[in-house]
């Protein structure tokens, strides 16, 4: 095998592998990146078992033929080369060595043989749609946050994407929760993607679709089946299993009949609950919010530290209401707030809250509330 | 006590109180600033025992008094506050409080006696004198990166500042060495400080010093005596222990008889050696050097992962010579060159090496070589 191509391609293609790859590694092949070279392309895959990438680039091939190197550290001499050089690679398989050239540098690494690397089953997707990046962008941005870390239940560590009936038909729903705070995504159905099974994406192919959806125009392949998703550009294919488990039935926690209204500009409230949790040390900051017209408290009581108070004007037209929450979830929820004010919808001070964008109801979330 | 103050001068005088106090603190009392105001000024003072800050500003005060309260609460709620915001602090001695008020925000926080804050013992000096910000933050960025972090050393901890007899007469010289490399720098020895008792200033100091320096205009006063450092500016004065124990003889260790003189572009250099450095992964990387002719060729062989090798032209007229060193120190001092191309002089493969900036001998570094 040997190529030629321009350092930036280069560095792009490889960045994806390797970040993929588990940085501690008991297989050593896992650590690599597989490089085919055919035609006038190169293919780029790494996977750690459960997620496969695949960057495919246009290349100067001399020779064809294949061969696997470590991701990390191929990843760190191109990544330090000049910009614009020309780096040549080739493979001398009878060694086990693999050379970058670039100028006057020149790497030799050591090489593990091809038939090694596993590369994943090809399988059956029982679904096939395009969905312009910017939407598949909203729909994971907005609901990642929410995504539970506790590894006992497992089916929560991920983002359920599926398709559910919106008030305006049917849409695409991506909904994350972690059983304090909910979020529920909706985007307009692809053609399609009707039938789609529903599928829970793990949280890390969250984070590796990221890198495929910074473009706006681009528009992505999505494929689904029972135990796989992939999302496709037409240089870099992502290929994931999915959480093998069933998403709880989210329809239940997300209050119908809250009536008490509180509009409030995202941003100030986001800063003002930032700096009233400041006097508490403890990790999980319960911030009182203290209802009456037009006007919102918040306060913060942390008994050996000190107490902070901070007044807001807001709409609300409703009765006296005292409710207190986790810091942080209301900053978080406040956060992912872009356009319009955000509209909170209470019960009482002992029910979950909803909050949305406006009258937007395409992005919904749900907090519990905290006893203060 | 109380006074108001403007957002600004007040999140600038507490983080620098809030820099010294340690995080983890078994004495309640080290955990809080010192705030003192009278007539129309106020102090913060912190200290870790060690090292004591005060930070003198001006404030409309309406009633003077002291009291101390935690410096990273503080500064934290401060820092969060809108920019050109008024913040009245007032102190409650009955109820143990101090409150602090923005705007709308308003925040309650718990004190400790001021009669409880060990204020630093103030002692003579036998040194005074007076030097500009950018001689003394030359003398310092320079030579700290050589600090020791081996605590059984503990008198390589900091940074050897002294009096010392320079190629053109006496000098003000900080010197700060691990045994692996040293750093030796020399200023012209301001008026007043002829006199003056070597110190060692601790890692800690040097860091707090730091924020001391960024004023190019500033003039910053010294005293010095066996057992403390002083560095004052107007608003900031900064008083340190210095490390009790005996600086060693560092001019053993500068070889004067090196005579294969190497120059080389220093950004070139480190880039290179940063590339070559890549293909090892252990930590401490051993580059080789092999010079011919105006010739030098970087090379790392790491068995197990592969090799790298790179050519730099340089300026060299000496026999062929084979010399390693560890990566990371030779970048560390090629990257302290900012003005002319770095100058190299080796005698043997085995022994000490001279670093230089072109022919400026005020600054010089001493590396250790490795066996390759």
């Amino acid at each position: 095998m040997k190529f030629s191509i321009e350092r930036g391609v280069l560095v792009k293609a490889v960045a994806q592998a390797q970040s993929v790859v588990e940085r501690r590694n008991t297989i050593p092949i896992l650590a690599n990146v597989l490089i085919e070279a055919e035609g006038d392309s190169v293919k780029f895959r790494a996977t750690d078992l459960d997620i496969e990438v695949v960057d495919k680039t246009v290349a100067q091939v001399e020779r064809a033929g294949a061969t696997t190197v470590s991701a990390v550290t191929l990843h760190e001499i191109v990544r330090k080369l000049p910009d614009g050089a020309l780096v040549t690679l080739t493979d001398d398989a009878a060694k086990g060595r693999l050379t970058v050239e670039a100028g006057r540098s020149n790497f030799s690494l050591a090489t593990l043989p091809k038939e090694d690397f596993p590369v994943m089953a090809s399988s059956e997707y029982e679904s096939n749609f395009a969905a312009p990046a910017p939407v598949l962008r909203r729909l994971f941005d907005k609901s990642k946050f929410a995504i539970s870390t506790e590894e006992t239940r497992y089916y929560l560590n991920g983002v359920y994407m599926h398709v559910a009936d919106g008030e305006e038909g049917r849409v695409l729903r991506c909904v994350a929760t972690d059983g304090h705070r909910l979020a529920r995504i909706d985007a307009p159905l692809p053609s399609g993607a009707e039938g789609m099974p529903g599928v829970i994406v793990p949280r890390k192919t969250v984070g590796e679709l990221r890198k495929l959806l910074d473009d706006d125009e681009a528009e992505i392949a999505v494929s689904v089946s029972e135990t796989k998703v992939r999302f496709a550009t037409p240089t870099i294919t992502l290929t994931s299993k999915v959480i093998d488990g069933t998403f709880p039935d989210y329809s239940r926690v997300i209050p119908m009949g809250n009536t008490r209204r509180m509009e409030v500009d995202a941003g100030d409230f986001a800063k003002a609950v930032d700096r009233v949790a400041t006097v508490s040390s403890e990790r999980s900051r319960a911030v009182k919010l203290s209802l009456e017209e037009d006007k919102l408290v918040l306060s913060v009581n942390a008994p050996d530290s000190g107490a902070a108070e901070e007044e807001l004007v807001v709409a609300y037209a409703d009765e006296h209401l005292e409710i207190g929450f986790n810091a942080k979830y209301l900053q978080e929820i406040a956060s992912q707030v872009d356009r319009e004010n955000a509209v909170f919808l209470f019960n009482s001070s002992g029910d979950p809250t909803l909050m949305r964008e406006g009258n937007d109801t395409s992005a919904i979330y749900v907090v519990m509330p905290m006893r203060v």
